[in-house]
């Protein structure tokens, strides 16, 4: 397995399943966004707060791949890497299947800083994260 | 039917259902919630603006009756009523699936106001509403 | 505390709320459910199971009072207890914020049992959970 | 504006923005397949009822620029392209708020056909849509 920088597990909910069975491609975004923001909090640091304080962390681009659905109820690992590429910082995010390690979602996030309205840098993260 | 204050059309949409093939139980909370803010938005008001005027409409209880489940891309009508009581603002909302009215949900919403974070007896809203 | 028959550590996330910073009233009633199919899970069953089978648990009914608001990211106690009544199955659950153990939503579920089409008396579930 | 296949007028629903007061950014995905479903339901046609004829169009991969946010009860456009590419079938999916007709959203949506579990060249699928 590839190395990262955090690794969440969670689990599938009946709820995010559709009629198939499978959960929604569209919940996958939102354990992403869960583990990115699990993992900011795990630092320290919180979206919330840097919104309060004027500093936004806003999504530009997402590509997601498809490979294995998971089903309801279901163990999975979410984990993250991070790098900085020029005014944007790349979220690395693929999802496992727990029980056979099976890769089921990759995804590559990309996000910009917004200080005050205006697109920064983003040295004010990349600070925080030594990238 | 019953006489409402007022209705609007709606359509189920696939992922809201789940692997049943119904529409999942929380989502009818959503089509009652949206319905509320239509209705709000129709009289030239808004629960966003209200809140950033520090008047915040909050929902105290809720009863849901769940009596014939909706598919997917089914089209339904959300219908609802008003009263108050004491400093309860009640809705009264029904969903009928719109091919044969047959009543879906029946629920009771019971709200309070809270202006500038403490409870109020509500005359801000009632006022508009003339109730 | 009252005494629950099942208690899930769950915490909420930030895409579950909405714009006043707290969570959507819907989303309790995901949580709720989550909680009964996770201690479902743990007993050895599973409503998508039963379903396969033709047996269908279904909420007839239910009642939510929210008392104090989640934020993101908070972790909370889901808590359960299953009494019979007549044909319905009743689910009482609670939800306590982690942090002090304040009550956040006080929920009755009430389900009936379907067997291959036909609303049954429920013995079939009965007999599973000595009710 | 470029030319669509076909325009679905659609609106956001409060409950479906986060704590910045902007939609979040999993529910455009729920939009773009709503999207995709209705247009098929008006062509006659239903991914539900492809499942059960044994036929899933599968999503393989999505790609999502976002341009400008949304925010609540606002108006919006959401329109589609397809084309075939190999076993792939692309929707381009592009969401416009109605207010300025300023892009939102811009995505890629891949998608590709399973007949009874295996992977098809899509020709089910090609032929009804005349690609």
């Amino acid at each position: 397995m590839k190395k990262y920088l955090y690794t969440l597990e969670m689990e599938t909910r009946d709820y995010e399943c559709d009629l198939q069975g499978i959960v929604n491609n569209a919940n996958y975004q939102h354990y992403l966004e869960a583990t990115r923001h699990k993992w900011l909090q795990e630092q320290g640091y919180s979206f919330r707060q840097w919104h309060e304080e004027g500093l936004d962390v806003v999504v530009a681009e997402i590509t997601l791949k498809y490979k294995t659905p998971l089903h309801g109820q279901e163990a999975f690992l979410s984990c993250l890497n991070l790098r900085r590429d020029g005014v944007r910082f790349v979220f690395e995010q693929d999802i496992y299947r727990k029980s056979d390690m099976k890769l089921c979602v990759s995804a590559q996030v990309s996000a910009v800083c917004i200080v005050n309205g205006a697109l920064s840098r983003g040295d004010e993260i990349a600070e925080k994260f030594n990238l």
